[in-house]
């Protein structure tokens, strides 16, 4: 009895790192808490918008359903396909455009490329408790996680299923901080680890290095949109998924 | 006209890296060499064969097909199936067991748990030729992407859809080696590279960190077969899928 309790008050729950959507079907979600990471730029702005005060962020898969859902709830319908403001919106995927004065009190209603999706698929996959997180409120997850107690799914989102590097970075980062606290067998963890301690020193000097930055700066200009989404702790919320939003805990 | 020559003489193929066989979709292989690489052990052990002098490799996807297969061309018939000898076959997937004597001008047909499959994959998709790397024929892999001056896939077979890091530091050292001459723009291939260059010096002595180490040595004391298929250029030989078999060329 006593060896048993020993194993159990030592056994730790187990972390992975999922590096696409198109792997996600590999994990068992039931159980787990789903970290939906999609650094450039979803889960860095819903961290913007709700610590600048949003009421709540409302992840949707298409404009029309982010057109139709502000209007009845007098939010703010906004989104980006491929990077660039949707066709139809006003407003974009942008971190730095949901300042206190314009978000705060209100609804975000959000579609963007890769992150709204792989939250959909882990809500699909009946995951037991879902977040979402970014360098900006790396912390806030961090301590969420030690918390929960709970398995983790670290879930990439990537660029239309494929692997990026700021995405397994972040999970790099958060195993970096809390790895110890879990059971982690998983090669996944390992690189993103290795990762992000190669790179953490100066992370906005590697960010040349990644195929989303080309496709952000040389085409959109958005510099100071990687360098906030690439910072720590500048938008030090929690963001929790409960009945269809996204809300500061 | 001058300006076209130009620029087509300076353009370079393209080289992508596939870090699973559930992401395979994703890129277009019909005009590409795929790199089938299942360093544990299945591509390991086809080099070793096709090195010791062994007819041809004839990969199949079942222990029953690969008993057939054998019996009427009087080859032998060999597998794997979760890191042990298939059952109902009496030869493995070990390197180790494909010495001189034992294969030399024998057919070996060969059925393993990632690396058939992932080729019979890449088949399906219609790759414009397929050839298969692990470190023990490192160099004759990049001499021959280096000559055939095709856009390049770097399949990494993984373990049952989950990415592997010893796949994709191999995928890792052919960058290493070539990857001057393609193009890339790939965070997969920037990060497979990164790896490689990270552990280099004594993969041997990294092994104990990869998920797959354990499996084979925890489970089943395969040390030797593990620093063989870690060993660059111990079994020098081009191995290329044609009509049905892998061949020495």
């Amino acid at each position: 009895m006593e060896n048993l309790f020993n194993e159990m008050s030592q056994s730790k729950p187990s972390l992975h790192t999922c590096l696409s959507p198109a792997l996600l079907h590999l994990y068992d979600l039931a159980n787990s808490v789903v970290v939906i990471i999609d650094v450039f730029r979803a889960t860095s702005t819903i961290a913007s918008a709700l610590h600048n005060g949003a009421r709540s962020v409302i992840p949707v898969d298409s404009v029309p359903k982010a057109i139709e859902i502000a209007k009845s709830i007098d939010g703010i319908a906004a989104g980006e396909r491929d990077g660039m403001i949707a066709e139809g919106l006003q407003h974009g995927n942008s971190p730095l455009e949901y300042s206190r004065d314009f978000i705060g009190n209100r609804i975000l209603v959000l579609t963007t490329t890769n992150g709204t999706r792989l939250l959909q698929m882990a809500l699909d996959r009946n995951a037991d408790t879902i977040i979402s997180g970014s360098f900006p409120n790396l912390s806030k997850v961090c301590q969420f996680l030690l918390d929960s107690g709970k398995s983790v799914i670290l879930g990439c989102a990537g660029w239309k299923d494929r692997f990026n590097l700021e995405d397994t970075m972040f999970a790099g980062a958060v195993i970096d901080r809390i790895g110890d606290h879990f059971t982690i067998h998983c090669d996944s963890s390992r690189m993103a680890v290795d990762m992000y301690r190669q790179q953490k020193a100066d992370l906005i000097g590697f960010a040349p290095q990644l195929t989303h930055y080309h496709r952000l700066v040389n085409r959109f200009g958005l510099i100071k949109d990687i360098e906030f989404c690439l910072t720590i702790d500048t938008a030090p919320v929690l963001s929790v998924y409960r009945d269809g939003k996204l809300v500061a805990k």
